[in-house]
């Protein structure tokens, strides 16, 4: 379904398999992904606290930022006029952004949905505005993005069937329409993914995934997961939507998520993730590590000359005590949410690394069961990481 | 008056004089101080957003740390315990501390002041906390920061003239004890500074002069400035204390200050400066420049493509523009302080290099000249910088 003539704005390689899980290398106009990649959230063009210089320090490849966030402030076409989303924010590597939809039904106060797109009231300013499936793509195209996403509509868990369908027929007729207007601008260096919705329903997912592909975009997005239902059910739907999905394109599972989420959807068939919790964890005083969270509010770190993982090499953990980041972070300190996002992102990246280097050498089942009899023990009747909304 | 036998703790070398302009070099356990120097605060164990790495970058070659608020939270056994402060905040340079003095009677809500030391209130826990000058010695010595200070009280101005000597006295009496603290102790590696008090009074200040140099210092603190008097008596203050002041040890102007008042008081013969204004002024959107302060959340630089100064060349200068800063920092987003703060840092190092740059060559006055010249050209009729509580 490519354009004829017209190159593909990204060039995904499947390069090796292990069971389902994929090890690949997603080229785009600004550099390379390594499959299984994890995409730190820049919601308003920063990834909160951390400089571009710091992403790369963390391995992070790409980075996403909101179409929603921006469109409201400070607006696409400043950013445009400034060169561009990466430019502006001054990160050289690859930008995906969503289209905005995740947001406009989590975030904005009233929202009237019609077949044309969506008003909503804007949280910042409270003024009407309204997101359509062609001005999504204007906006992203004025951000600049390598990779950008069709308008689509995000239903919380429960659903009924007919919500479902009905809301799954909308989000198909705006990809549709999101292709056309992507076409037409023909942007040689800007992918479009398709976004499979179908809610909680086997069937209406399947049905999802054929309509998307038929379309046809760069890669596939997984949206609609976390938003309710129960773990097992989300994996299920993740395994069947990734198998169903092309062997030779990239799969984005949205906004997912936990580490142990990150496994086992690898381990189905995912090759790319985004998520907020590193970062909005960090803000919690929530440290990752590979035996599982630690919460630094808790009294028992006060006097703990240990780094946040003994086996991290990010910069926090070369430098600093348990005991210092818990005294910045229950004094407010703003260094506490730095150090403490820096050193998320760096398991994360290192989790997305250490699955890239297990399935290449055939060992990731190995891998997964090391992974999950180390993870938790940390946390085991302590209360857990929270469970984010996705991407707000 | 140097205890037999002890080597002093710190060595200053007066290098080149310019008028009342010094340069000089102090060396302390943790490394070279080049004068004038200007010390970023770092009230909790850490100069807000930044890592010691960064500050390295600014050029910062010492920083400071409050007694007060380590004595609160987190204690100064436990920064002991772990290591000392310089391995708490991983800054491996020179730190000053000053006594809390300034603290206890600026921010605590309760207090009695007796002889024998200061009952106040913790803002944090409410709990009655007392200090006294032998415990505010043995507070710094388990800090183990290079430079301490003894307790003094600093009175707001205006103060009548036997208040001032009462406070006088009581500041003279507590720096004896303090010395005698210092010396039990004998910590060979911590400098113990006198502060000069005296309040609006010259001939108070004379007499505080003579009296803090009889006791024996190895440097000397010029306190209780910008508490409230105008600016002229501020820098005729200055100018008699510095002119009395050995000439042969370092001057240290506690809490000051903006950048005309840093030249104006190198011209009186200071050589080391602390204040929050780069850091807290950071967190209100402020940048300073050659120019005078940019007021980021001003509509005019919603589309500003320039760097925050255009001869900076500081992280935030070299990669981002004044409409990015300003987005962040409209949107919140913790970057934009990172950003502001580290900008603001490199200019005060920068103001200080300058200057050294400008007495070494006997050039000073042509320095204040152009300096005068330029800044607070950007800002005339602008809002211009705040007046911040010294050391908060």
């Amino acid at each position: 379904m490519e354009q004829l003539g017209a190159p593909p704005a990204v060039r995904f390689e499947l390069l090796v398999t292990d069971g389902a899980a994929r090890r690949g290398r997603l080229e785009t106009a600004h550099g390379v992904v390594d499959t299984p990649a994890f995409i730190p959230v820049g919601t308003r063009g920063t990834v909160k606290s951390l400089t571009p210089a710091d992403l790369r320090e963390s391995g992070a490849q790409i980075v996403l930022a909101n179409t929603y966030h921006l469109f409201l402030r400070p607006g696409h076409e400043l950013v445009r006029d400034l060169g561009g989303l990466h430019r502006f924010m001054a990160w050289d590597g690859p930008i995906l952004t969503d289209s905005g939809g995740f947001q406009v039904f989590s975030l904005a106060k009233f929202r009237k949905i019609t077949e044309d797109g969506v008003w909503f009231r804007s949280p910042i300013d409270g003024a009407e505005r309204f997101l359509s499936p062609e001005l999504a793509i204007e906006i992203q195209q004025a951000l600049g993005a390598d990779i950008i996403h069709p308008l689509d509509e995000c239903l919380a868990h429960p659903a009924t069937r007919e919500q479902t369908e009905q809301s799954h027929r909308l989000t198909l007729g705006w990809a549709r329409r999101s292709q056309v207007a992507h076409r037409r601008a023909q942007p040689a260096a800007q992918a479009l993914f398709g976004i499979v919705q179908g809610g909680g329903y086997e069937e209406l997912r399947r049905h999802a995934v054929e309509e998307t592909v038929a379309i046809g975009f760069d890669g596939y997005a997984i949206g609609g997961m976390a938003v309710g239902e129960p773990k097992p059910l989300m994996l299920d739907l993740i395994e069947l939507t990734a198998s169903l999905l092309p062997v030779t394109q990239p799969r984005y599972l949205m906004g997912i998520g936990k580490p142990p989420d990150l496994v086992e959807s690898v381990a189905r068939g995912v090759d790319i993730f985004d998520c907020v919790l590193p970062t909005r964890n960090a803000l919690n005083g929530q440290a990752f590590t590979w035996d599982g969270p630690v919460v630094l509010k808790q009294a028992r770190f006060v006097r703990d000359a240990r780094p946040l993982d003994a086996v991290c090499g990010c910069y926090t953990c070369r430098h600093f005590s348990r005991a210092y980041v818990r005294h910045l972070f229950v004094s407010g300190e703003l260094l506490a949410y730095r150090l403490l996002t820096l050193h998320n992102l760096v398991y994360f990246q290192n989790l997305v690394a250490g699955m890239r280097e297990a399935i290449a050498s055939g060992g990731f089942a190995a891998f997964r069961a090391r992974f999950f009899a180390r993870y938790g023990v940390l946390s085991a009747g302590v209360s857990p990481d929270e469970d984010p909304t996705p991407e707000a």
